[in-house]
Order: structure tokens, then sequence, then C-alpha cells
């Protein structure tokens, strides 16, 4: 099953040419999914050339505008470019009450559904699940209600050897067999070994995205042993202070997280305009966790398992 | 007086690449002024290099979200970068609502003040005004009430012949001449006679900004003798009827509009996603009104007198 993330903004708050504000699309198998959305998102998918007719949900992680200014005019868009489908969408209380009053202004009746549900943003729960994954937020420490997002993918089965599948095996058989069950006769004698018909499920895998926080270790224990970990790095250590005063991590505290949760790798980004190069960031993250790279927009990275 | 218009944005809703929602950066000698803030206008102004600090007043025609989704971004961006001065913005009721809760959920104290007007969309009257020129608006016939723009240069004073001005005439001499009245002497005698010593003041120039509207001959009322129009264009004669059932207006339309002002020149944009090229809307309008240019994004068009 495909499974990727999409970095389609990687900036912070202050607008620069060639950074745009925070999104993601997470791409499962056949659906995507948007996580934030700046301003502007909705041009970078254009430019990406990913059509938005399967986006199936968005996560907002919360109601600064660069994580969210996009939001508006996205789904502004879905409704003219004749989506009929529904669409979920999860967010900080107050983002349905933005959206409808922009609604009610325009004299814009909506063609598809948006089911909004409001993210408690203070504890760790399931938000979202789907027949292949789940969604669990992380609470966050920002200025205002921030939650990121763990999506995880639910345990595969085993994998069947065709070349030794007998013909016509029962589908019962097959699905015994990929559970990991021996398939026994009425008398308990064993027919079928899975272990000698399958293969090992792939181990699942995961992503956690967590934007924007201060340094907090129980993000760790939150992400512990996800594949790839996205984690803000807004200034560099030179900044430190001004990456606690506004509730904002360094790259060493983003490698530090992704160091103590053993991550298989880390994506940084969130990069403050102050800083023109982001090679610095690089080089700081990895000196404490090697498996860095940056999220560079329009980069598309496969998540994989790490073990 | 340099006054000319900085195209940022002349597309329609449907997002397109290459093609930017509404957005026109008017600039008078040392002052900008904004008219519509479609999403991504901070964007556009970084690509323009044009600093938002000299920014004084943003006008928003209505409340579609191509028309003001980047406003929230914009405001926002000021407020980061440090803004104290006041900001005068006008439009359409709600649009302070609209603000207000966004900055309620992002916990964002402003720190400038921000004067919102709400405009009257239904009649013609000056709406601001400063020590160059007045902005009436332009009643608009859209989906949602909509109000265009007319900024017209205050007359002018004459010019003084530098080189026929005597040594130390007293400063009320000359500001007496500027204002084309001759300088008499306690017994009524003429000093100076205005016509000799000056030159006649050079014609106030206007531009008029039209989007979006279906054809209404009344506009061409409120702009007559305009020097440079912006008219919206929005579909060529081939879709007529859904300009109409839309509330836009065809490229023949704008031109007649222009014709039937008089103008000096007109602008088309707001083209509709549908024309991937735009030879047609200019060959269109040039059919009526031969001075017709497209508003090409980033293009700066001087405001001229025409006569």
């Amino acid at each position: 099953m495909h499974f990727s993330v999409t970095i389609l903004g990687a900036g912070s708050a202050t607008p620069m040419l060639g950074r745009h504000p925070s999104s993601q699309l997470l791409t499962y198998e056949n659906e995507t999914f948007l996580i934030d959305c700046g301003e502007g998102t909705q041009y970078r998918l254009l430019e990406q050339k990913i059509r938005p007719g399967r986006l199936k949900a968005i996560f907002i992680s919360h109601l600064h505008g660069d994580h969210y200014f996009g939001l508006i005019g996205l789904i502004s868009s879905l409704n003219l470019g004749g989506r009929t489908d529904d669409l979920y969408l999860f967010g900080p209380r107050g983002l349905d009450e933005i959206l409808t009053i922009q609604f009610k202004y325009s004299q814009t009746p909506l063609h598809f559904p948006i089911h909004f549900t409001v993210t408690d943003t203070t504890i760790s729960y399931q938000l979202f699940e789907n027949q292949f994954f789940t969604v669990h937020t992380i609470p966050l420490d920002h200025r205002v209600p921030c939650a990121g997002f763990l999506f995880r993918e639910k345990p595969h089965k085993r994998k069947l050897i065709k070349e030794k599948l007998v013909e016509d095996m029962p589908y019962d058989y097959l699905r015994q067999l990929k559970n990991g069950e021996d398939v026994l006769d009425e008398a308990g004698n064993l027919l079928f070994s899975f272990e000698e018909f399958t293969l090992p499920a792939p181990p699942p895998r995961s992503y956690a995205y967590c934007s924007d926080t201060r340094y907090d270790e129980r993000i760790a224990g939150c992400v512990q042993g996800v594949d790839l970990l996205y984690h803000e790095a807004t200034f560099q250590e030179d900044l430190a202070h001004q990456a606690f005063e506004r509730f904002h991590s360094t790259t060493r505290e983003a490698a530090t997280v992704a160091q103590t949760a053993q991550a298989g790798k880390l994506l940084i980004g969130h990069f403050s305009s102050r800083y023109k190069e982001v090679g610095g960031f690089l080089s700081d993250a990895q000196s404490i966790f090697p498996k860095t790279e940056i999220a560079e927009e329009g980069k598309v990275f496969m998540v994989e398992a790490s073990i």
C-alpha cells in the first residue's frame, strides 16, 4: 500500500518568497488527507498536479493563520469544482464558526457535507479511523490550543505464499492462514500450518506530524517508535530563548524528540524567515539524530517501516 | 505626482496556475492603496518587491473569496512585521466580523488600529478623501453586495512659471496666482496677472475599478470621462448567457461601458479559467473600444490624463 507525505509548505508565519506556510498531503493508497492548510495551499496542490477530488479529510493542528488561512479558499474551490463527496474536517474549537461566517456573507451554498469534529488538544486519543489506519491526536505545547497527528497503519495480515497454495483452497482457510491461525479438520488434526503457507505480516507503518510546539518530552512518549516523524524546528540554537518564549522548538530539541522516541526518520520544517539558508538546521539536527532530512517543499517522503 | 496601478491578480474564482485572484495596488506618490485582496496577495506583493509599510488603506469590493481571502493573512503579516500605523479598511458589512473572529481564535492582539468603514454598495458616494484625491463608490450589479471604486484626483493648482517670477514675491501672491487669481494692490490695480505668471493646471486624473458586475449602463454614468477604467470581463461572447446568469460581464459589455463613459483607456481582467488564452478577450474588446489592454499580472499601468 502506498503511504507517503508530500510537503506543500514548510515555512513559518512570516511570509517569505520560496517558502510557504504549513501544509502536507498524506497519501494512502488512493486517498489523500491534508494536514494543515496555510494560505495558498490550493495553489501548491495545483503546482504539484494533485487533484483534490481524492481528498477525504483535513486535519488542522491549531488556529494560527499560517496553519489554516488557506482552508476557506480550498473548500470554496472544491465547491466551485462540483464536489459532492463528504469531507471530514478536524480542528480546534472555532474553526467551524470561522468557515460558517464566511459562507454566510458570500451567500455560498455548499454542495457537499463537511463533517466537522472539534479536537481536544489536551489529550492523546483516537480521532479518526478507516479501513487501513487510525489517527490519534498528539497534545502540543503552543500559545493556543494545538494538537499534532499520529497516523498509524492497522496491523497487516500475514502474506500467503502463492506457490504453496493448494488449488481451490476454501476462502475460509485462506482467511485463517492470513490471520496466523492453523487450519484444522473437524477432529482437530492439522491440515495446513500458517507458518508453512504464509510469510509474516509486514510491520504497520506510522507517521507523526508535530507543529507547532515548545520542546515537550511527552511528545516522544506519544510517538514512540514512529517510522517517520515531522517535528517543527523554527529556530536554531542561537535563538533558543526565542523558541521558548514563542512556544516553538529548536532544531536540537526536535532531534532530541526523535531520538527519545526512537523514530525511524526525522523531518524538520517550519523554519523562521530569519534564516535564509536551511543548511544549519540540518547539521544541527543530525549532530543529535543523524537520520534527519529537511522537509523540502514539493518533495514526497515515503513512509517506510524502520525496523 | 506618481499615480499608477499595479495588477497583482486578474483571475476569477476558480484557481488556475499563472493567474491569481483579484488584487490591485494603487500607488499615489509615496503611499499605496490596495483594491481587493484575493488569496496570496501578500505573496504577490513580495514578488513585486512592494513593501506593505506604505499601505494606507484597503478597499474590498465584495465578500466573494477571490476578492478578500488574502486579507486576513496580509493583516496578520503586517502585525507580525511590527506595523503601528493606522490602517483604513473599507468593505461590505460582515468583513470586520470575519476578521475579528479569526483574531479571537488565534489570540492575536493587533498592534495597529484598523479603522473599518462599511460601504453602502447601493449608491455612489464619497468614501475616502486625503490631500490629493477622493474615492467614491460605484454600485455594481453582482450576486452579493458589491461596489467598485473611483479614485479621482482633486483639481491641481496652476503652475508658476519660475522664470517669470519676481524675486522675493510674497508667498500670498504666489498662492493667489496658483489659484488663478490676479494680484491687485490696495487700490485694486493689477500688479500680477495669473495668466502671465502661471500655466494652466494639469487636468486631474482618475482611475475606476469595476469588479464584479453584470453589464449595467449606470456604471458608465458613475465613471464618465475616467482616464483609466478597469472593468471585469469574465466571459467572451460565446458564454454571454453564463455572464448574465452569474452576474458577470462579457468583454464586449466591458468595452461598451468604456465607450459610453468616454474612458481614456480600458483594462480588462477577471477572466474565467475556462479560457486558457486571453488573446480573444483583447480582440473582442478592441473591436468596440480600441484603447483596451489586458490587466496583465505584475504590470504597472500609469494613470494619465486622457485629454
